[in-house]
């Protein structure tokens, strides 16, 4: 009965792993399902009444039992604990060899753990980040493995082709050993978080600076879409702004404003401060959605303080040019946070002794992801062109896309402090891009400081790097320096 | 010969080791030191031939046999590991009621763990933030205990003593239960990190923004220094800027600008977004640490991208009217700074059942420590005022400053953007609080997006809080929404 032995197994039948299952009985792939709860598991198969490549379970002993081997099993289960549970569960029932994939948005350091304990065990682990949402998982979704390369070869087959593709190739590749695929996910979904803030900072300045109405703004990022800033999140953005509500109004307007912040965006912040990599956009834009929360607050401090101004008159010409500006500091914006997006990759490849492919990379996120865009495509070519490149910023293209941008960017950004429309994302970036191409800053005055109370010396300009000085700054002979404490 | 016992010991005579033992003696108390080497110790003695309240030991055993009843034993040594390592060493040696005090900057986990470990074998646990740098140590430190209450009166006596004095009362009170003195002190050295990278900005736009001279900076800080600003740091500020190298030039020059940041700064940023707290400030001088870290980069990005164009040819007027406003912008953006300070401790003390009080912290911060200012003391007037109150920013007191200031500190940002200097804290505190006063935000933008590609669901404005809708934007029949997915 081999023959009637499925090729992989998923467990976990919400959203997400409804939508992978049928996109892989599309691609010929017989798979076992599994859910906690029953009822779950009926619906699903009831609504698929024809599809013969599913193979429904309702205990996890003949559920194993009807993989063929290596057994593949993949877990579409909310990150954390569940995951182990299941993990202890499967563990017993699984031969050496065997495969457990967590498809969830797992912290890439359980993953590293996860991929380590089950070697111990002869089980192969592989963390993959998943990303398409629910369209993407049905049609095609960006798929990051990482964990045990051992695993790759059996997997491989399924996923690249149940993966998009961009440039005809499948938007998924192993990334890296342990929590390697989850890290390359969390830094995806940190630009999401990054992007989406842009936009919303973008439609906030047009909508409620410029005074334009909804149907207007939609045009707009219709027509961005066939730009350089064509991308699926510029695209659903424009839908969403033609979508009315029952009584003809835009929809947008009656969905509150306090949005959801926790797991992956949070996560990408904590790792970059940990790895000491100045990824300001990011988090600017997981504070905003904290700050975004505070709705109670917020009213009250609106009646506090008072409204802002309302827009400015504005002439056809100035309309013009203002959506222009806004146009350019969205795109430069946009390009700081994927080029400290990678500065963060690189340096956790360093502190993990992971090897990543950046433009892998940027091929998988090219298509199937939230964050698909033709502008990835151009990161992909910066890094094809230069392998050992820095850092994005430098690259032709994006050095001169920023310099094309630039008074336009400024202008947009003073024009939000003017009307009084809070832009943290967009002039985070701008303070992140004057910072970055600033030879001297004003960090020798925080050394100054640092040593002045509290004895914690400095290197200067003039002597080699390495070498510490102490001044006496208030000759008062104190005779301690002080290696220990930091501030 | 129980009257030759020391009061205290102290473990680790470092540059605030030494400095606070000298500050105990000073105050007549005995003291016992020890130094894991030897030649610190001998050198400390021998600096000191006429302390006679000084007891150096070179051993452990003596040490704690060297100590009255209940014995109080301060470590100040480096945070972490080496703190756990004296403690199993010191816990044979006590009695059950002793006391360890750990006077190290150590993260506040680790100090809810200690009291409770130490709690079970019957030691009480005390972890203090110390601020103020080898001068404060020495004269008057600000003091932050936390940890297990019953070590709370045998210590008072001599922490009240040694510490900095405000308003007559002692910068040192109780602060809270388990790592609550550490996670105040942690706070403070967020708030310090942003205070310095404020006053970093301000001087990076005077000096190189508008084309002044240090001298002519110096003179700005100082006169500074007498009014709202006035704050030890602003006055070290000027002294640094009156300080000339050798050659007769600025001292300042000659140090390197490449800034330290380990430990408390990034730890308040990532306590920041593990509470959902958007303690943007701070975090933002964190980043900008880091970026002065990559010096080798900055240099070949001024390079690459040109450098700014030089300062504007500026009157009489137009100066005195810019200084202002950079003045105007550092104070609102430090109103800012607090503040978000202040909602982190709330919310922290929500999250650890601490109960914390917000006016005497203030009052604590006031003298003795790097932050102390007079502008303290409004924030200690604030909560008298009303121990209830939301958020710092809707006191009277500062509503009425940022209203004042609010001009002013648009004009010095959009200067600064027009000059290419980067001021990340300035702009990141007007983003915030040009957020934090809009009722309406465009998360909910952010909420349709995530609805569409995710089926997050979303809050509606005319429905009650707690309820939640999905709408299917393509009307594609898709029938599944998603509650484990989150972005």
């Amino acid at each position: 009965m081999a023959a009637d032995k499925a090729d992989i197994g998923l467990i976990g039948l919400a959203v997400m792993g409804q939508n992978l299952v049928l996109n892989m009985t599309d691609h010929g792939f017989k798979v076992a399902v599994y859910n906690r709860s029953r009822q779950k598991t009926d619906e699903f198969i009831a609504a698929e009444p024809d599809n013969e490549k599913l193979f429904p379970y309702f205990d996890l002993e003949s559920f194993v039992a009807g993989l063929s081997a290596p057994r593949k099993v993949m877990l579409m289960v909310k990150a954390g604990e569940v995951v182990d549970l299941f993990i202890d569960q499967l563990v017993p029932l699984l031969e050496e060899g065997d495969i457990i994939i967590d498809g969830g948005n797992s912290l890439y350091t359980d993953s590293n753990r996860r991929t380590a304990e089950l070697k111990d065990k002869g089980i192969y682990f592989i963390g993959s980040g998943v990303s398409g949402g629910e369209e993407g998982a049905r049609h095609g979704p960006s798929i990051m493995p990482g964990g045990n390369p051992l695993a790759w070869e059996a997997v491989k087959p399924i996923f690249q082709s149940i993966a998009a593709k961009a440039d005809e190739q499948p938007c998924c590749d192993w990334v890296g050993d342990g929590g390697a695929g989850h890290y390359v996910k969390m830094v995806h979904n940190g630009i999401e978080y990054g992007d989406m803030q842009l936009i919303a900072e973008s439609y906030h300045l047009m909508r409620y600076g410029m005074g334009l109405a909804a149907d207007e703004c939609q045009a707009v990022f219709a027509e961005w879409n066939q730009g350089v800033l064509d991308s699926y999140l510029i695209e659903i953005t424009a839908e969403i702004l033609k979508f009315k509500d029952e009584g003809g109004e835009p929809l947008v307007d009656k969905i509150l404003d306090a949005a959801g912040q926790k797991g992956t965006g949070k996560w990408t912040g904590i790792s970059s401060l940990e790895l000491g990599m100045p990824v300001t956009l990011i988090t600017e834009s997981v504070y905003a959605r904290c700050l975004s929360a505070l709705k109670d607050e917020r009213i009250k401090a609106e009646a506090h303080f008072g409204k802002p101004s309302a827009p400015p008159s504005l002439g056809e010409q100035e309309k013009s040019e203002l959506l222009n500006a806004i146009h350019d500091a969205l795109y430069a914006s946009k390009i700081i946070s994927y080029a400290q997006g990678y500065m963060l990759m690189t340096e956790a490849a360093k502190e993990f002794a992971w090897s990543l492919n950046y433009g892998a990379i940027a091929l998988m996120w090219r298509g199937g992801c939230i964050i698909r865009s033709t502008f990835l495509g151009e990161i992909k070519a910066a890094y094809e062109k230069d392998p050992q490149l820095t850092n994005l910023l430098v690259a032709d293209f994006f050095t001169s896309a920023l310099k094309d941008a630039d008074a336009n960017w400024r202008k947009a950004v003073i024009f939000a402090i003017q009307q009084q429309i809070p832009t943290p994302a967009l002039s985070s970036a701008l303070a992140f891009f004057d910072g970055y191409k600033t030879a001297n800053l004003p960090a020798n005055m925080l050394q100054a400081q640092r040593d002045y109370f509290g004895a914690h010396t400095y290197e200067r300009v003039d002597a080699p790097r390495g070498t510490y000085f102490h001044t006496d700054w208030i000759q008062s002979g104190g005779r301690i320096s002080s290696t220990t404490y930091e501030v």
